[in-house]
């Protein structure tokens, strides 16, 4: 008999709490996993405060929380590339693997996929966790277990550089500077892109997208981002944007911003679901949009970009909550996201390396 | 000296008339070619009504016509692949080969493109033109001059299908059956898509869509679109679709019965150059968005897929004027969009072979 | 208790026999197939010649064969897309799913596959099999069994155009005749490709080259096949080269036909595993070598363009043995080569549709 | 009148000599630009050793040197990107635009492109040059005109890894530690590959690979380079090789240290033009060969890429010979490959910036 854990569960619009479940026990392509960090992310936070995303629907309790660090205790007999005392980051989403989406690669559009966090599939605001050994990224020791919750977030940032193409001397625009603006923005300088502009409102975003690494900032209430970008690449327009803020007007400044022939990549869902666009604006540039659902393929590369110092994951991390906290942390999410760029949750001390 | 050609122009929104030019001596790197026949594309019709589209204003008088075929009747002094006598299709862009974009490859967004009945540029309602003899692909003996000014609006069909990614297997979905819906169905059809589904509201339109070769059409008048589509893939949602309508509405069932990961094709111009899409169903789908100007390195590659048989081009004609009868064949053009999927000036009799 | 069938087995170098075994009892993801068709291919000779490709050794009593089609006669409880009755094509390597190669969609690669007749993995010269329900396709009602055992050295041949980037508009080069050969071509012509050539020393390969639908052949023994392309090209060279010959000589002639730029697709094997090649002739034009290696994500689109008569896969059938007979069946399709282009085992009846 | 200028020319195989020729006058397109460093490439010796490369034969007087930094001196009147004073890198190769694979992006490849340094054309070995202003790129103000010199190698290193579809997340191989080895091994650090390995068989070249940024080194006259990738990568092989050594050897290596499915990307070439490889292996890992002629639409990357402070670009060079001191320059870095990794020859002093 393995004992129980402390799961902190949503029960309801707005209300956090405990509860006490068994540990779980691996299977045997499975391990168990002790963990240290879990990242808060926007949709945690719009189901702790609507009940929902879209179709899907929180029935309380219900376990939020799909970014998680921790340390291996425990491995399945069939595993073999993990031990006991590895610290992993954990890719969220177990997939079939023999739908046409998962053999053709495109896992992520798996539609059996379970992913943490996403009802009725709870997620790791929890002590333990048994999840798929080849979901569990070994990390170096020079990358922490926060830093492996946080792999999470800018394996998104990592997928919309992918999907638009990001490579060596190109100008890439990120709208937006949250935390998945500022991921993408180092996901683009790690891929090797020349130049990033990050585009906001909020000035003290823009300094911490400056700290971490982007070449330019516009803070959109005192100038025209259209025109600085123009400016800036002698009236062409850039090879490359990235809208994470999801609104209509940063989406219509990306078509406006691009060169001919330019990737657009939309990140960021708007609040009503639909966007008014000058798609006739697109078409004499013959541009691109593509879209990003989640991620696929990127633990490795990510946890190497940080590992070899190309990028500062910690850096993004504004608050870190005890665990004990839990109310806490989701209400300073909420109402404080001015100053919030990134909170996490520590559930248990790092297992030293 | 050379003697003169009698040109058709536009004098005005809606009036047309002739008038005499000289003959023009071919370039070294040019040929003369004695027209026979040009198509009257959406874009003649639209300059003809309005006499403008968006920042390009006709200033009468102007030539219009840019879908030309004709028989080469002398050689500038450095052409080598063509000789008195070979028939001929001509692409209309002449572009200047050392900016970004032609050096890339992707021409057809030369910035300084000089392109037929694109103002102040004069097109070709008239008797002869000198061309760049690089953009003068000779016929085979069994493709007509006729077939040879469809290739134009033939090579944004296949610019469409080869934007969308095109290939054998797929099931796509043109929406519109106009002259581009039609030619980019062939297009689809001729790059071995193994499905193609036509999606009208003209009943004559599709039944033109299913003689020259779609797999089936939809009147949308009388069926869901959407739904159709859907039940035909077994819930799944079409791979690819290529939206020629430049209607909201057709681009929104686009998006609906697209499967996850699928490409769109924008081919259309709406009319607003605005449109209100549903972007977050977009980004559940994970799908992208491409688009289409023009065309680029495709002349080739249509000319033998009408040499092989493999599209019907002569099929989409519905209507041919003659050369002294431009005024009629513009109005009826215009008034009679029903019945007249694609109207074609005979400016001459064609060279026998 | 489900009974026993027949198996035929391979005992030793050059000796068949036959064996009773049960009749498997399929598990909830896989179907019971009762086999009506199954190739032979050249690999199934091999090891019958030798008993050994490489490193795979085989331990009779071993049974051949990997090219099936049947009908499914029994469904396990987790199948929802097939019903007994159905005749399918069956995919004949079970692949883990989980490892890196199989989520990144290259599950041809997958180190952990299960492929029929690869030894230890028995093949399918018998009556019944349980295999993957995923990997068995469903075959339209004007599609065969005997076409579905085709699907497989179909594949092949899709997977060498795919890997090759075929499309309209190019001129392609097939070198050998044999049946990797002449799907390869019939692969290229269903994707669109304008003109496919066929290189052999076999003029009766080369008859049936014609017959289904090459565009020209070469017989390379009366005629320099690298001068006979650069002649059809006005000397510029093919666009790509399929080799299936697997001979030094043939793949040298395929870098010197090929224009700069090209892709030329490595399929045969050389009898030695070495080859020596004019590799600065190679560099000197940018070619690019693909190789081909099984195939992934074909049989779909190969069922779909059987069905809509692009390909004639029956065509190539030259010989069709009775189970009883395949001790004949083998030596006859070993020692016979210059007239048994593909021969297949009919193991029972086909069911009517 | 414009006055002479110096000009060191070859006058036979291993005789260099001076001469004065007129300052050319730049067309409308082109600029005059003063030339201040000029590297040394393995062309050129090999050109100053024996004569000639292939078809390529020596006709003395000629002037050798392809890789020319300089500033601006004289603008064409059709000029509007470049001043005088500006500071430039040149392209060496003046291409056509307009024929196929001019039109199709692959400049590279244009048959009628006049080339530095390529016989009958004359290189830069000179005080002044008029080159086409398209093909001269401004450098930034903290990159020095030697720089500007260098980019030219550079250009082939960035050219090799976008062949190679490099990227965030791989592990390469680069073959060999030459001035094209360093400059592959920085351009992929460049793109954001995790990790670059070199191999050589020299200490002080794989010790100067470490100096400028390889993950790690193998000298293979001491350990096995394959068994050592294989280690590094838990037996998985490297993701892509990039070879520059030009032998048999590291080529095989190549293709037994390659993952399955993996790129290769040959560079260098071979003395004989033959190599001997094992190709059946290579189609059982199904990986690809891609190799490298020049390199197309890298400039304006590589420079930004040096400016950055991404690439130390300088780290390369080894010796700076006088431009009076050009015989010596020349037979030097014949007779010292073991030493001088990079020479250049200063023809003037640098414009202060």
């Amino acid at each position: 008999m393995k004992g129980t854990m402390k799961v902190a569960v949503m029960n309801g619009i707005g209300k956090m709490g405990y509860t006490t479940r068994p540990i779980p026990t691996p299977k045997e392509d499975e391990v168990l996993v002790k963990l240290e960090y879990v990242g808060i992310c926007g949709s945690d936070m719009h189901y702790y405060e609507t009940g929902a995303i879209g179709n899907y629907v929180v029935k309380p309790p219900f376990v939020l929380g799909h970014e998680p660090g921790g340390t291996v205790v425990e491995v399945g007999s069939a595993v073999k590339h993990l031990k006991v005392g590895d610290r992993v980051a954990l890719e969220p989403g177990k997939t079939c693997g023999h739908c046409k989406f998962c053999r053709e690669g495109k896992y992520n559009l798996c539609p059996d996929v379970v992913f943490f966090a996403t009802p009725p599939v709870d997620g790791v605001f929890q002590e333990y966790v048994a999840h798929e050994a080849n979901l569990c990224f070994k990390l170096p020791d020079n990358v922490s277990t926060m830093e492996g919750a946080l792999i999470e977030p800018l394996a998104v940032g990592f997928h919309a550089a992918n999907q638009g193409g990001a490579h060596a001397g190109q100008t890439a625009v990120v709208m937006g500077a949250g935390c998945i603006g500022l991921v993408s923005m180092m996901a683009l300088k790690a891929e090797g892109v020349s130049r990033v502009y990050v585009v906001d409102i909020m000035q003290k975003r823009l300094d911490k997208a400056l700290e971490l690494g982007a070449d330019g900032v516009i803070n959109s209430r005192e100038k025209d981002a259209v025109q600085t970008i123009l400016d800036l690449t002698d009236g062409l327009g850039c090879d490359l944007v990235i809208e994470t803020a999801g609104t209509e007007i940063t989406t219509r400044q990306a078509i406006e911003m691009a060169q001919k022939g330019a990737n657009i990549v939309l990140v960021g869902y708007s609040k009503s679901g639909e966007m008014t666009l000058p798609m006739s604006l697109a078409l004499d540039k013959e541009l691109t949009f593509k879209t990003v659902f989640r991620y696929r393929h990127i633990y490795p590369m990510a946890i190497d970009a940080v590992a070899s110092g190309k990028i500062n994951l910690k850096g993004i991390v504004t608050n870190i909550f005890d665990f004990d906290d839990i109310q806490n942390a989701m209400d300073k999410s909420i109402s404080d996201k001015a100053n919030i760029v990134k909170a996490v949750v520590k559930i248990a001390e790092e297992t030293k390396v």
